[in-house]
């Protein structure tokens, strides 16, 4: 076994898409260190021998991996050489959803969707939007909300809002159930009328303290009493209202996005590759 | 040629890499148009058995495409059919990683680095930092910024700020260029001590006036000659401060963001798939 590699992730557009394929791989094996960069914007041939000649001199005779999401076959080829271990992510695919779909692929680097102009306008503003409706402002402007986030407070409504509107294009509003609520029971009823845009998050009382415990340290707001207490408020003001919820302890910012479109069965902009 | 296709991304986890993986390559088919739909966290071998029979009830006799990145290989199976095209993102890799690397793969879905707790910490407070640094806020936090993104109203600044925030785990702070600094020519002293941080944004004179006109039609703010002239005028600030600058005009989101971290050098926390 190995216990050191170094990885390398090569495109023609931003690499985004090749450290992510390259990551949901080696995060499979959890007992190497992999040493990872990438070089994004290689577009000619010029660039691609002179990325390929750094990384055989840093190699040093070691073979490290290197994954492309290159397109264009002649800049591609200079990759796949046996010294390295070259995985070209896409390898025949295009050829074979040319076959598939009777039609020529591009070919082109980055033609992807994520710079068509509605998209990137529609996602720019989400993200001002998402901003501009963060805990709990402008409540009067939820009628343009895509989806509104309830929680009580570091329950983690603000990266997740923010991930649905840069990632989703959703706009995303987050709205904090304080005391005012959770002692009550009660939700203003200025914003009930978007009560079928909500989606109610919890955790566990432990992972909220030891949140909490980090901005606040020794605090009444941070102990384990509140937050137990607080979170069963909240849980009930979700069942009362008939607001569906979820369970964010544990779970990547992604994987909470991802349940919220699938409740509320939301439909979102093309995803960003 | 096909005009319309439907297309299946499944997943044991959020499914966005199987998305991403999946129109990095049907983008390159434009002429086509694509049904897309997610099916994410298949983890058991019924859940993939309902899902697919959907998928063939609604196909009716034609062939969707069908993306996963399962890594079980008895859930893998129950797509691999031939009454759908099939692609495994990741096909023979794990092993091929495994010959490599010479360690058995785990296997498990959704094992990606992104649940680290580390992680996850970091990246909520970047996303936490960045909105407390939207926009000129705090600037006597900025010692504790990674980057500092400089510009125009409506050049950009906070969508890129967020995205880097939000998938990069960055601390980015956002300043914005107004009349008391592009009329004189000189920032604020404060500021200046992170000067090494910063980075400035620019864009055509044209597509920051569409982009204004769209929130103040008709203004002087909007108006092609006031756009000009800030550009102008940012872009000498950064000439006289020594700023590294680039251009934003047709740019994804990613493209800018992934400049910059070129640009500045800057180390990211691991990305997130």
């Amino acid at each position: 076994m190995w216990s050191v590699k170094d990885v390398y992730y090569i495109s023609g557009s931003t690499g985004i898409l090749a450290a992510n394929y390259g990551q949901a791989l080696i995060c499979q094996f959890p007992g190497i260190t992999f040493n990872e960069k990438t070089f994004p914007f290689i577009n000619s041939v010029a660039q691609a021998k002179e990325t390929m000649q750094k990384i055989l001199e840093y190699a040093g005779g070691r073979r490290p991996l290197v994954f492309t999401s290159l397109v264009d076959p002649q800049i591609r080829d200079i990759f796949d050489s046996t010294e390295v271990e070259f995985i070209d992510i896409f390898e025949h695919r295009l050829t074979y959803l040319e076959n598939i779909l009777e039609c020529k692929a591009l070919r082109i680097a980055g033609s992807s969707r994520q710079t068509d102009a509605v998209v990137l306008k529609e996602r720019v503003e989400a993200i001002h939007f998402c901003l501009e409706h963060d805990d709990g402002l402008k409540t009067h402007q939820y009628n343009q909300a895509d989806v509104i986030i309830l929680g009580v407070s570091r329950s983690g409504k603000t990266p997740v809002s923010v991930y649905l509107a840069t990632q989703t294009g959703l706009k995303a509003a987050n709205f904090p159930l304080t005391s005012e609520y959770l002692q009550t029971y009660i939700l203003p009823n200025n914003i009930l009328g978007n009560r079928m845009k909500m989606i109610g998050l919890t955790t566990s009382p432990q992972f909220l303290s030891n949140i909490r415990e980090k901005r606040y340290p020794g605090s009444k707001y941070s102990s384990l009493a509140t937050c137990r207490e607080e979170i069963k408020q909240a849980e009930q003001i979700y069942q009362r209202y008939k607001i569906p919820w979820l369970l964010s302890t544990g779970q990547s910012i992604e994987e909470v996005a991802t349940q919220i479109i699938q409740k509320l069965n939301l439909a979102t902009i093309k995803r960003f590759a």
